[in-house]
């Protein structure tokens, strides 16, 4: 089956590892049977630069017209100066809102091979995989009334508004059962719902979903700040993690930091139409152009796409395989290295391809 | 000088680990000159427990009676079928914005003799000493407006609403960066000014209030979700740490486990007027009752009461060096002596009253 991808591979290092994954999937088209094409447009602070506008009309066009998108990274020092709404995350953000992509998957997963490469001991974090589902097209992120007012004072005011209503909370919650259905069945469901009412009724939502149509798996709630601790104490308790937009954006990144190797983390943002696949990693804007950037997320990445967009798991499969393949043989981007030898992000790339 | 302390045991270990605190103050009463009295009084549960409120008027009369509060711990699972404002968090909400606490200092530092006790390297964790200064009577704890009401649909909506005005923001960065200037003259101020307007405006006044009268501190700025980050991979950057009241709760529950010692971190809930003293841990209920909880964090929140409150740095110090005598000297509760022999939580108390 034909398959078209949209192609955004942003700023910094973005092209860079966008290209290695595009080689990767180009070994499965020439031997594999995918039947892949894309299509490259700009996004973020590219956008910016060619079209004044962090996500382009000519982008917005693209990737309603695909089956899948697969984003490099946004940012840099370079677009800060610029107003809020033309700065490269402004993008992301409407991206994420116009395609409803309400469901993000962030898995922190240590690869054996890496263990060291934690600051946490290696008995802690061996054998972690832990999945966390954010919530991530509502919340405070995208709350009304927001902004900043003048009071009657003379002081100013800053304000955002955070909230919740039950289907936003239901289709998120739905798909954290799913998700852990598929794994060890276990979802943990992350709130302040001693303080926010709309973090008590999250609770109260993800509660009575799980009742009427989950009972098979095991939920347990924790506070965010409690979360926050476990992740660090004992992080193998957990399976999938639930939660809003801005503490899935907090604790997602903290348990991506506990594997030591963000430069391996994928992501894939999903809704109801379109998906978008991504590395968790940003944009690094001091090593971009250096060839030296740690291209497997990005590749992992592209290995979600195919198992849930491209209706090809068993692609997905190969292409993680030759992953861990090319870790075990030792060929490690300078970010892995630990001050031992190290490949290029190209270098990294071909290694892969050559395991495929 | 004579000074009234008002101790609030609260639930669960709470009364055992104040007592020892109050053993370590009589002490210093007895041979150093301290003329402190106190009255106990209940809050949380015990004060749920007493007189049908977490936050009784008996109790709200005394702590504005005194010089000082010191707090044991609130809460446990007896009194969470309650309605929100009859549990033991809504008596400690409340206490926090009748005395006007704005400033949470939660310091994070690792003792020496401890540092195996973290899951994180103790190459990485080493020296740590970061000092939390977190927003406590504003913010989205207590915004307005809030709530779960009915929509026209027939869903519901869970909201709240995050805020900060210019003076609240002012009087929090102010203490931060006098806070510095007391240790490594370092600040870093945690927001989302990114996606928040209410932390791009925190970021715009704490900008301005540090060029207008504090330039002689560093401060930096950094996103809540790389802070997560950064805490894990290089804690040693921080020295001060600046943010709002939800971040500052994820983030010094973050950086206490750090330490792999919650059992010795104090805190301290200063505003105009009142300040309020207490362990960050918890209640404990699993262990409440059986001399086995760690009291040196209540310890060291007299200390913190002594610097602070009652004028007397002199005893501050005191109190601090005995409790780190005791700890090179191998005393340890069953919390810190991974596996090995250790003492009771009353055993602790009396190890110190030693030294001193
Ligand atoms: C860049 C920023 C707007 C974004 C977010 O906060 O969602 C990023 O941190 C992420 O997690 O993808
Ligand atoms: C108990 C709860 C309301 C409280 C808070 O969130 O402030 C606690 O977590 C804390 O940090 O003191």
């Amino acid at each position: 089956m034909a398959v078209k991808i949209a192609v955004l591979p942003g700023d910094g290092i973005g092209k860079e590892i966008v290209d290695e994954a595009l080689k990767v999937l180009e070994v499965l088209n020439r031997n594999f049977g995918l039947d892949a094409t894309w299509e490259e447009a700009a996004i973020g602070g590219a956008g910016y630069d060619e079209a004044g506008d962090p996500y382009p009309e000519a982008t917005q066009r693209l990737v309603k017209a695909c089956d899948a998108v697969l984003l490099g990274a946004v940012g840099g020092p370079k677009w800060e100066p610029l107003a809020k709404p033309l700065r490269p995350e402004a993008g992301l953000l409407r991206i994420r809102e116009d395609l409803g992509l309400f469901a993000n998957y962030r898995p922190a997963k240590v690869h054996d091979q890496l263990l060291n490469a934690s600051t946490l001991k290696p008995e802690v974090i061996s054998g972690v995989d832990i999945l966390v589902v954010r919530e991530l097209v509502s919340g405070i992120y995208f709350g009304q009334p927001r902004g900043i007012e003048e009071l009657p004072n003379g002081e100013k005011r800053g304000f955002n508004t955070l909230a919740y209503k039950t289907s936003e909370i239901e289709r998120i919650a739905r798909k954290a059962f799913e998700a852990a259905r598929l794994r060890s069945n276990r979802v943990c469901s992350i709130d302040k719902a001693n303080v926010l009412e709309a973090t008590e009724y999250w609770r109260e939502v993800v509660t009575a979903l799980h009742a009427a149509e989950y009972s098979d798996v095991e939920l347990s709630h924790m506070y965010v700040d409690n979360a926050a601790m476990q992740l660090i104490r004992n992080p193998k308790q957990f399976d999938v993690i639930v939660t809003t937009n801005m503490f899935g954006d907090i604790l997602s990144d903290e348990a991506s930091m506990l594997t030591g190797s963000i430069g391996m983390l994928p992501s894939a943002s999903i809704g109801e139409e379109f998906a978008m696949y991504e590395p968790i990693h940003g944009s690094a804007p001091d090593i971009a152009g250096q060839d030296k950037a740690n291209p497997l997320a990005t590749i992992l990445s592209a290995a979600m796409m195919l198992r849930f967009s491209l209706n090809r798991p068993d692609l997905a499969d190969k292409v993680e395989q030759a992953v861990e393949n090319t870790l075990n043989n030792g060929v490690r981007t300078v970010d892995l290295a630990d001050g031992g030898a190290s490949v290029s992000c190209s270098g990294m790339g071909d290694a892969v391809c050559k395991e495929l």
